[in-house]
């Protein structure tokens, strides 16, 4: 029986790409899309659905969602989101949330860097972070899951084996990410502008950006290690990718720094079953994943640091392909699904 | 001695070119920049001027700018700047209008097609087109003049030869435009965002474009014949660049097509005093004049129909370089300082 | 039971095209790909493909690529292909044609236009062209289907049921195109250079490109009527994607031009079962179709012209996505396998 | 007088952003242009110099360069430029060499990252390195000066104040840059087609990219202290800007670490005489110095580490506007005669 489909916030870049993922995957059947000042057919919305997907955005409640659908998936923006989704779960649906709002395990942390009091506490630790190639038992069923962040997906995939198995200094890493304009919403702002952004790269948030605290406490947890790290994003004239590029300090054993055999052999042996993790030996492109939910990863060694370097798509491995992923393993569904 | 220079509304894409270009000029110096809104240093509206011009925007009056500059360039919207030059020009400054404002010879056409009364009508119809190639004897030594539009500039200048030479049916004419997203300005809109433009082409505004009555009353003025066409205008994911395609009809003398030949000739003598109009016979693209005032042109004869093709840069030839060929030629200056 | 593929030539953008959809194709595996002088695994030649599909490209003769496949897909350049083909039929298997030599009816247009003898003159004019919207039945079952020219879809499509209505005039028809720069292929060329292409437009082939005959002859047979047009392509600074705008001249009945209603309601009629064309209100951009077998369809009249504009993806609906499609229909399957 | 230019190897990227400065350059005359295969007008290689030099390609030997010209600019690959130049100078003649042959200053070093033999060893380590802001006053009055690299100057303008200053480790520095495609030159290449690069970012040359010796020598030699860095190249999807991010461990003084401000203050006094090196407290932008001689350097400190940002356009100050800026040095013209 197919499960029916609510998404949250459809206005915006992942929504749209959940929904032509969606639309693809033979258990789901979208049947409703909430905006809270958009009205329009979604095909007005999004053109590119055309004749796709009969519905129009709707400023729904709560209980008309639920009298509508199954599971929801929420794309709303942080605080928006933990504001709705407790009555959602009370109304015994599942929900797959977009949004920042239970990745991080302390109220405090939230509070730090997104400034503002989170709006529901209570959860906060309890939810698993959706990244199923290091989380995958505890998704597996969840009502509730923590979908990760685009530029966190991109460092912790690459950099949790390898701190895990002791190989890199845990404490003195440096991510610098290339990040496509999708990124940055679809909201009008002059920063996003065609002609601000075309031709021209940039660095932002230099030690600011909110992704930060994400990847520290995500590696941490999944290494079982304390991990501090630099990261560093870049608006780069794409629609879409992001090519992360991450400097580790090699750990010595024995007075023997690890090779670069026995690094590449971590991440295999690491990631060896995952329908969704390739270990490259060239030098990964953003291209190469564009438009699907793989995550390339490669490494080179260079005097006595580590580069690793992995390569995703923002807004499907980054966001709405894994949503779908996770969708598939709290439904029970195989975990590709809709998504080679 | 210097020319001081006010620049009014000079927050986006023509101001900022057209004060790159001041910056190189011998006689001019910017003293005054306009804007209604935004008070921060020119470094900051434009971080391509960091450290370059020392100056802040500021909301001033017409007495105010006359009290620091001799000349005005109006970077205003339509009506804005018709509602302002008045008073500019009683105060005895020089006016270069880069909108739209006095361009059209009736305050009928200009109310049909920007559906809004004209703010100084007595002046409309009597202020020189600043088109130096068709228009140099009017601009010279005038104290106000029209800056034309980017796509007319397109598409005057190769269609005006022909058709006053009689080698094309003046009443069978499409244009088909492509344009750089800067064309849409820098006001932030969904449409001009980064991620809805790259990667895409669309036509817009087809058969209702405003700049269509400018197009046809100029080349009908210009080449003594009226003239009507078709505009079909494209947004191209670059930043700057007009490509224009333009499709007429040979007419035939004494049962004989014009050649391939006498077209180019009369092109070639046409604009053979022209510093900034080059005729080629390559097709020409865009980027062979990015940043520069040069205007390439070529032809191609198909069947019976000429096909014309011409490329500018809409920020410089299209606005901002004209602007200030006008200037040298409002003052007397070469017509090409500062400009090659 | 799946159907066992070869691709030939295989180190294309439509090649790769045709992998990534194949990959998703529930009848479909692909068991050779080859190439004259490439033999590197599929995944060093096309990254995206790393770990996706563990085949190595190979220069195969017709009975080696008959001893390993059912169906052939000849991403071969034109003449190479009609080469190897008549082996192939031979031999029993069933071939998509993705080059041009099967789709013109003429062996003598062919010579003109490609400058070269066909190399299988007999099966000329005898070939279902595979658009289906236009020649389903023909393709049904069919063992060779010469597959269509990228830019000839998109005018094919919106203009056969305007000619067929006789709602315009059918020797007065521009198609103003504008490609993505795959079009032109993945051999290095000064050309098609990233610091060429990038932030350029320019026309190429006025009158002279190849796709001309075959739109005129597709359009006369599908339409019932002789049919003569201006091709104009543009090389536009995007990977994917063409744009075409097309002007014709509306034909009066009675001394009445067809309405906009009516001239909507004759493509809406016309393709009302069609799976993948969207007849639109909206003017549709390239990115709306991007990555799809959609082509989306739009009118405006403009004086008495009659503007229509289609957008397709150019390697999809304007190569692989259609030759999947057509593939659909020679075995049975439902046609939208594997593109939705 | 005006000085008689001649451009050896006239046929690329950097050849043509130097011809388009000498064009505006008030005492030089493009006399010669060379290359060993092409004889086309000039205008023919460089669509966009049509109609603005009269010129064609000419294989020319060394003594015919030397009738015509008094100063030559040799765009040449590493190994032929400095097969020439001795030549050249036994001729009289001065010389900007924006190869890399005599910017490092050991053969041995030049053996080992460029794998040939140098073909003028006796001059390597005596040329003075063309970066008048660290180098100025050997400069002035030289015969021949070794023209900078893209990267390095983009990397050595930040860092050797800093590292002069004794503000940050000199051993652990990262510089992760991005580069525009034009930097790759104008050879048709897969890797450099539009398809290949455009919507996609990607890490090359990790640890073995031979401007890695040229920063370490550079800054070493400037700041007084022995360098050791890991430079990360990028190539980014436009056609030009290098943006460098730049990562120095801090040194605290009594234990102190600097503060934002006192970096800030190190860069500033250290350039504060220099016309192109502008200190901003924002992230620049590529953008924001495309198309102009700057250099825009900004500063974060994040943890115990220093992240130096800077944007260069790698056609001007990382070639050509460099080339010119020692080109007035060496003939005693105001350094920034026509690059402002």
């Amino acid at each position: 029986m197919l499960k029916k489909i609510a998404i949250l916030g459809a206005t915006g870049y992942t929504a749209l790409e959940l929904i032509k993922i969606l639309l693809r995957h033979p258990h789901a059947e979208i049947t409703a899309l909430t905006s809270r000042e958009d009205t329009r057919a979604v095909g007005a919305v999004h053109q590119s659905l055309a004749g796709r997907l009969d519905l129009s955005l709707e400023n729904l409640q709560p209980n008309k969602i639920a009298n509508r659908a199954d599971c929801v998936f929420s794309c709303l923006p942080h605080t928006a989101s933990a504001a709705v989704i407790p009555a959602l779960l009370d109304l015994g649906m599942k929900v797959v949330d977009l949004s920042a709002d239970y990745r991080l395990n302390s109220t405090d942390v939230f509070r730090k860097w997104y400034d503002v009091t989170h709006p529901d506490p209570e959860r906060v630790g309890k939810v698993p972070y959706g990244l199923p190639e290091l989380f995958r038992h505890e998704i597996i069923g969840a009502d509730l899951v923590a979908n990760p962040g685009c530029y966190p997906t991109s460092a912790i995939l690459p950099l949790t084996p390898l701190i895990k198995a002791g190989l890199v200094e845990p404490t003195d890493i440096i991510v610098d990410s290339k990040s496509g304009v999708s990124g940055a919403g679809r909201k009008p702002k002059l920063g996003t502008l065609y002609a601000e952004c075309n031709e021209s790269i940039s660095a932002y948030g230099l030690g600011t950006h909110r992704h930060t605290p994400e990847m520290t406490q995500i590696i941490s947890t999944a290494a079982g290690r304390p991990v501090e790290l630099i990261f560093s994003p870049h608006l780069t004239p794409m629609d879409r990718g992001i090519l992360s590029t991450i400097y580790c300090k090699a750990v010595s054993k024995q007075g023997k720094e690890p090779s670069r055999e026995e690094l590449y052999e971590t991440l295999r042996s690491f990631y060896k079953n995952e329908p969704f993790v390739k270990i490259v030996e060239h030098l990964p492109a953003t291209k190469d994943v564009s438009g699907t939910n793989y995550v390339h990863i490669s490494l080179r060694k260079v005097g006595d640091r580590i580069i690793a370097v992995s390569a995703i798509d923002n807004l499907i491995k980054g966001a709405s392909g894994a949503a779908v992923q996770n969708f598939n393993l709290m439904y029970g569904y195989p975990e590709t699904t809709a998504l080679l």
